[in-house]
């Protein structure tokens, strides 16, 4: 099976790594025929080329890897090859969190597949599994860690008691995290990875308004809090669904430090599912890097060279949000005065304290919706505030 | 597709409730047409019989789900099925332990699947997680947490600060643990699960001899013990390959508060593989009860019936048994004074301490094949001796 690679940079250059390794029977069935590059990188690989026409309508070409990023030339790219009849696996979870719907509409009337396990939790077979699960269950509840740049920070902030900027420059010297970190520490990367795991887990089109509030405000007192309380602060995606309602948010939770979602460390990913006779579900495992990606790009082409059967995406339309699924209490750390906050908040302020020199305010039980919506006006009054929902425990 | 289902007990009777409900499409295509039962039982459905001639001879019969459990007459009724040309799905880790090669074999010879991820974690899909893991790696080590009621005594003792019997009793009323809880807390459940996990991961014939220590001489000392350590003491099923040698035990181990196999509640389990390029991949979820481990065998049946590809079973004769592969340092909890233990132990023995009147000896890191032989020795003069393996976490 010939395979194509639109891009050959960490995750790219990994899927070439892993074929051209023929480690197994079941690699060894694939061979790299064409990698795309820029024009002035084309001397580093004889499979180089700098024209996706020359990939496109070379017929040979079997299943093409998308491992560009970002929205255009990807989109372009995607949809021209499912066009030109080959199979598609994209690692690409900006495009997808856009496109999803239009890519499987494509790939269906053109007979070829479009996979992409690799966009959510890297090497962790996560899409595979919420799509098996979903052959017997109605799935009512995903939640995780969904980020590694951002856990990374939170992991070892805490460990050693260093501030945000520290340990997110020790990550960017790590490789963990990109120049520009908006995506992963502002939730970005993880509100796509929510939208596409909410959209298979609840046959609904990709919902476009996920409520997300990011790690950025984090401060050392904050995660000093947490520990005064034996919680951990974890980046959570959380969506839950209830009938043909469903609703997501993105934030920091403060979770018991003795859960799995508080024990996973260093930039690996949690991703949990709950079913209706399954019950819980877990996947732990490398959330990004390039072996582990790349894994899930080459297990893809194994199941296109394999012709294992894949879901259907079939949206229904008759799916609506509803912020009611998502209620508990926050913690705000604001230096605005208490007749400020309750201002804002109104009778849903319960009660604050004083730690370290900060003062952190309680609310009542509330819809996630509300808080995130007030969260914006506390931040024009303190752009340094940062807010951390309390998890509840499901029975 | 027509299901006969052999033994309704808890399992079968999970499975048959899945398949009646038929929640989603791809449930919908199943139908129960037999229930194997004894004849006393055969007034409770009326798709009840006690011949298993009746559904050999049935040629309308797609599948043959075992739930009876034991050796025989599993064991010939599952060669029964796959020679009348039925695919034969099992949930019994006791016959698959001794049998896996042989009913591999039967199923090849007569075109036919034999599937069995329910063996191994119940609801987990564990056996599809190794196997789709070595389509791209070799998998050097896998571990886990294999076994519900074991962990729901170690969590409970722990939790609640009472001894063994207590929460061992207390885990019967729940319904977690068997009257005869014996294959349960001595290992004997869990060295099931790891012979055929390691069969699978390590691409070996099922292996014979594997080292197992329980739980039976826990006592409430040891988990406050190990909690004044900062870690937790858990049932460990572990076993490690390196290129043409394995090896693999079952014992408790002590493992850092923090770590993810410590966060493991209740009757949870977790199950852990490490391959090449996915780096460590985790499993969590139910790894027993009615629904769980129904859900496992209805996904088997479902890939049956979508003609999914699975892997082959085809074991090496080269692998050979390595004992040096797993080496760690152990502890021993036992009234034999420091004399008689340094007659066994020898210079292995490292140093002993006294905790609320129990005598703890530490060995120096020794192979854990060597630690199980030693234990019986000191098992003949001290019956309620324990001892824990201590945990290395890999680089």
């Amino acid at each position: 099976m010939k395979v194509a690679i639109l891009g050959y940079g960490t995750v790219g250059s990994g899927v070439g790594e892993i074929i051209m390794n023929a480690a197994t029977a079941d690699v060894k069935e694939l061979n790299v025929s064409h990698i795309l590059e820029r024009s002035e990188n084309l001397h580093r690989h004889p499979l180089m080329c700098d024209d996706i026409q020359t990939i496109l309508q070379d017929k040979s070409v079997d299943v093409v890897v998308e491992t560009l990023g970002g929205i255009e030339p990807a989109h372009t790219f995607i949809i021209a090859a499912l066009k030109a009849g080959k199979h598609v696996v994209s690692a690409n979870k900006a495009v997808i969190a856009v496109y999803l719907k239009e890519f499987h509409e494509y790939a269906q009337a053109h007979g070829v597949k479009f996979l992409y396990e690799a966009s959510c939790g890297g090497g962790i077979p996560w899409i595979h599994g919420l799509s098996n699960a979903k052959r017997i269950d109605e799935i009512d509840e995903i939640h995780g860690i969904f980020n590694g740049t951002s856990n990374y920070i939170l992991d070892h902030m805490g460990k050693e008691h260093q501030p945000f900027d520290v340990i997110l420059h020790q990550a960017q010297e790590l490789g963990y995290a990109e120049k520009d970190p908006g995506a992963d520490i502002d939730g970005i990367d993880i509100q796509n990875k929510l939208k596409i795991s909410s959209a298979i887990a609840f046959d609904c089109d990709v919902p476009q308004d996920i409520p997300t509030f990011g790690i950025r405000n984090i401060r050392r007192e904050d995660i000093e809090y947490a520990d005064s309380l034996h919680q951990k602060i974890k980046l959570i995606a959380d969506a839950r669904r209830k009938e043909d309602h469903f609703y997501g948010i993105v934030e920091p939770q403060l979770l018991d430090e003795g859960s799995i979602e508080a024990s996973i460390n260093e930039n690996l990913n949690l991703t949990c599912l709950h079913g209706t006779t399954i019950g819980p579900l877990m996947f732990y495992g490398q959330g990004a890097g390039k072996l582990p990606t790349a894994n899930a790009i080459v297990q893809d082409i194994i199941d296109i060279q394999k012709q294992c059967p894949t879901a259907a995406f079939t949206p229904k339309v008759e799916m609506h949000y509803d912020s009611a699924l998502i209620e508990h209490a926050y913690v705000i750390r604001s230096n605005l005065e208490e007749a400020a906050m309750k201002e804002i908040l109104g009778d849903d302020l319960k009660q604050c304290c004083a730690f370290r020199g900060m003062i952190y305010y309680q609310t009542k039980k509330i819809s996630a919706y509300w808080m995130h919506d007030k969260m914006k006006e506390i931040l024009t009054q303190d752009k340094d505030a940062f807010m951390m929902g309390i998890r509840e425990v499901n029975a």
